[in-house]
């Protein structure tokens, strides 16, 4: 970390305070500068330096005042230091706790996320899997989420969910009751958790898992933010399985997020008789989710580059031919046994730090290397289980 | 008709007596000879002459005991006459009554069939559907299945269903209510419908639609014959839906069939909880079947060919370019307006009347071709919808 990394990590915070999250001009403007020079440029009033996102021209003055109306809002050291005190802390992208698999979210990533709880996020959500679905589920749909998330847990896999009434609620309770690690992605602050009536079961998360959330802390939730939370939820994930939901659920917006970020996507059938899980049958018919009924089935699709199936064979999910040749070089600087920090892995294939991170990601969601105490490091293949 | 017909229907009448049904080695037999010159080898305990099927040569031998000792049950004209008095008639290969997509059965097709009821089965099998399932079907099931075969019959669909307690029973039913046709196909004779505590429900079936059969009149059924069966329910119909069924429900095996002929082959999902659809779910994920939950869905999979869907382009599912070259040639032979026999067709073509009649079975099941009242002709292409 260098000596100026404290500056970009206020800079970063600032920013979930001025921006709504996924916001792809502020992220295209990111690509290319330290967070700390856009927030002084947005202080200032004007662009900051440096090529100029391909973005509609009349929504940049917009955006530069509906960002500068908040800059009282920006926080200060003294108050992350507060808030960490409250248990609160704040990762951001290159971070050892920042989850790889997010560079798949691109300009629409997260500028930072906040967080509340135990569990390393970085490292549980490399075998997790979200579960969603109706806020308005039916005792069939309840059920089937707990048990669900159970199964899971008991696998030691993580469920991540969105912390709602409903579906949302039964699987972090499967996820608990089983002693399994659970995240909550919420569309508001960490430190105040909606709906109200989850706030025991918030504290409960927290302890063993995680409260996650892309807006700063004492962000009440917007109607739209759980829409653009959904992504994350996604994002995070090695899969998402929709458990119950209908036609028009804002489950189906999470379901959506996984199938355009190619991860598996699967959804629970159920009674035709009940609207309740038409959406869930909508996407099994049109969008191809695979129609999944128990936690050995979700495991099936999500575990299929490897980790612990112990009658899967190891290994990578795509040939290595498949890999563009940015990647492949990343995956050559890769060590084999002792693992080596990205920072060295970087240097090694000849790329800068982000691009290292982002192949890692795409690399251990394939399958081709795992990260270790003491970085990364190639998977190693086993041989296919002998016929006979 | 030759002059000679009536004396191959006996012959056919006759195999149906000696031998199973979808016995492959007979069928290849018949592929090159006149069913009469068949049935004489069988009497005379020897193979017909001609070039002799590809087949495991000790299993001659024991196909020409096996049949031959079952000669004594070969069915005079007489007895013919007198079934056709009870209203049971015999319907052969090349006959008009006779399904062309049977043709999809190749050798393994029947040599006739025994029909009860008022019912054109070529007709009416052209725009139908089988729904299959579980015996022991639950109230969800029974409701669903009686739901799917009324919206069916709704549309001017026929329904094919086997007869049996449960789904099959239900899909009847539901057919029936809705005044549509419907066609159970049995593995007995079609004067003795097995269970007997359909005997009711069969004279309903027969009054407007048909019982058929492969089996000859008083035959019971054998454990077998149901599975043989099922492939006739699959060739008849443009697409299977199974409605609910186990893991080893013998619904599963029309599926097979559904699936090995490239027929529509969709399932009905249910709750996860029960085992009685845990089949329909595993082949909606594993085979492939689409998941339908109303009738109208299972009419968008099987008319995507055309009829009178009034929201759907008329027109071949398959391009022009992927039929074979002798395929082509008999739909080159059709003509555009008014119709023409397949005999003629045949002659225009350059190809034999059976090539011609499977071939014309084929090119209506990819919505090439259409039957009128003076045989067949070319179905008129609509142009796309226009957007807009």
């Amino acid at each position: 970390m260098t000596q100026d990394a404290p500056r970009q990590r206020l800079a970063r915070a600032t920013l979930t305070c001025l921006a709504e999250p996924g916001d792809a001009f502020l992220g295209a403007l990111l690509r290319d500068r330290e967070p700390a020079e856009v927030v002084a440029a947005i202080r200032a009033g004007r662009l900051p330096a440096g090529p100029r996102p391909d973005h509609d021209r009349r929504a940049v003055p917009r955006a530069l005042r509906r960002w500068g109306a908040r800059i009282a809002d920006a926080p200060s050291e003294s108050d992350l230091a507060a808030w960490h005190k409250r248990g609160i802390r704040l990762i951001c992208p290159g971070e050892p706790e920042w989850p790889t698999q997010l560079a798949a979210l691109a300009d629409a990533g997260p500028y930072a996320l906040w967080l509340r709880g135990s569990a390393d996020l970085r490292h549980g959500c490399l075998r997790s899997v979200s579960i969603v679905g109706s806020r308005a589920a039916t005792a069939y749909g309840a059920h089937v989420g707990t048990e669900l998330a159970a199964g899971l847990g008991d696998h030691g896999w993580l469920v991540v969910s969105g912390g709602a009434y409903g579906i949302d609620g039964s699987a972090h309770r499967g996820a608990l009751g089983a002693g399994g690690q659970t995240v909550a992605v919420l569309a508001c602050g960490v430190d105040r958790p909606y709906p109200v009536g989850h706030a025991e079961l918030f504290e409960l998360i927290a302890a063993d898992g995680a409260l996650v959330s892309e807006w700063p802390p004492g962000r009440p939730p917007t109607r739209h933010g759980f829409l653009t939370r959904n992504r994350v939820i996604a994002a995070l994930t090695r899969g998402t399985v929709v458990v119950e939901a209908g036609l028009r659920s804002g489950a189906l917006s999470t379901a959506r997020h996984a199938r355009d970020l190619c991860r598996p996507l699967m959804a629970v059938p159920g009674p035709v008789t009940s609207t309740a899980s038409a959406g869930c049958h909508e996407i099994i018919r049109d969008w191809g989710a695979v129609c999944v009924t128990s936690a050995a089935e979700v495991l099936d699709q999500v575990a299929a580059a490897g980790d612990h199936l112990p009658d899967r064979q190891h290994g990578p999910v795509l040939p290595h031919d498949a890999l563009d040749s940015v990647t492949a070089r990343v995956l050559d600087a890769v060590p084999a046994r002792a693992g080596a920090g990205p920072a060295a892995i970087a240097v090694s294939a000849g790329v800068d730090l982000d691009t290292a991170i982002r192949c890692l990601g795409a690399l251990a969601a394939g399958g081709f290397v795992d990260r270790c105490d003491t970085g990364w490091r190639v998977r190693p293949r086993r041989p296919p289980r002998s016929r006979g």
